[in-house]
């Protein structure tokens, strides 16, 4: 198969985009549509079916939201994952979405970051948690050349790594609780205070498939 | 007040002592007894009443079995978070306990080193945090040092930050699964062979309240 998914259409989906548009840098921006489509290709591959083993909606609003917590809307008081998953709870719920989608929606967003935890609860939050390392280059062999050229010309990169690094860092500088031990910010704030060189996950950009 | 609550004494929660104590070392059978203690100290010191609230005996299985992924008899092939919940949810199952309370066992297990995140999955995952997070001295302002003493007297500390350390990073020698960046394996691993000396979680625990 080479070619990717479509967007879903519905006006929701589209105020998805519109909002999430709205409040992050276009290299975030593309990076979480990406990684949308990555987990729809993933799904295909590994035959999980929409509707049947996964909510394809919320799969869309989980990977499309999942990185508002770098954005200057979030609250700057917790960690980004969570301020993300808030931010993103608040905006399906507000659009009529109910609590028990919108909390499955919720755990994926904040889990995305949670190796080898997201990936046990759940598709959505399996779904979420790859489709995101996907665009990272992570377990990416399945995906054709042509897949990965339409997907990054409809999306372009705009050197997502080290703008989604800059972002966090930013979050993390709001407060004290935002880069705690043992998280991506709290180590990636580390890495930058300690010698001023790109963080690991620059530095594996740089070789990944995807080159940045 | 001043005393400590005592362990429950039904047959299955005797089993799940011995089953701790027959798998870990003593110093981390001990803290798992002890974050329980503290976890019930603080739902007091929050008015978190059992049964409405939360399920007491939930409680107790999540903080004593939460550190079986570092015992020997985890699997050694992903984060000793989740080769803990595994061993807890087949222990408790095993004995059986129902699957939906299984999984909320599980939960709390593999979120306990999620700083931000557990506190945010119910009262379970937020209790065993805690909980955990009380022996390591963190947020203890509201244990009295009698309470602490009789703790301490009763599940003796034994050089636990360092026995639980070694442990993990025991844990991650198994496999290159075990230790996966931004994690507290990941982590302790990285300043572990960085310059041999104590890690950032030992030093601290040289000056918390515990002063080990």
């Amino acid at each position: 198969m080479n070619t990717i998914p479509a967007l879903p259409t519905t006006p929701l989906a589209v105020r998805t985009v519109e909002y999430v548009r709205a409040c992050e840098t276009e290299s975030v921006a593309n990076h979480s549509i990406r990684s949308y489509l990555f987990a729809e290709l993933l799904a295909v591959h590994e035959g999980l079916r929409p509707s049947v083993d996964f909510d394809a909606d919320l799969l869309f609003f989980a990977c499309v939201l999942h990185d508002l917590g770098t954005s200057p809307a979030a609250s700057g008081n917790q960690r980004f994952e969570v301020d993300g998953a808030d931010l993103g709870a608040a905006f399906l719920t507000d659009n009529g979405v109910d609590t028990r989608r919108v909390d499955l929606v919720w755990e994926a967003i904040a889990l995305h970051s949670s190796s080898g935890i997201a990936e046990r609860r759940g598709t959505l939050a399996y779904l979420t948690r790859k489709g995101v390392a996907l665009d990272f280059g992570a377990g990416s062999e399945f995906v054709t050349d042509t897949q990965a050229d339409a997907l990054h010309s409809g999306y372009p990169r705009l050197q997502m790594v080290t703008s989604l690094v800059d972002e966090i860092v930013r979050h993390a500088a709001r407060s004290p609780h935002n880069a705690p031990r043992y998280t991506i910010a709290g180590e990636l704030v580390r890495e930058r205070d300690q010698d001023g060189h790109a963080t690991t996950l620059e530095q594996a950009a740089l070789t990944s498939r995807w080159g940045e």
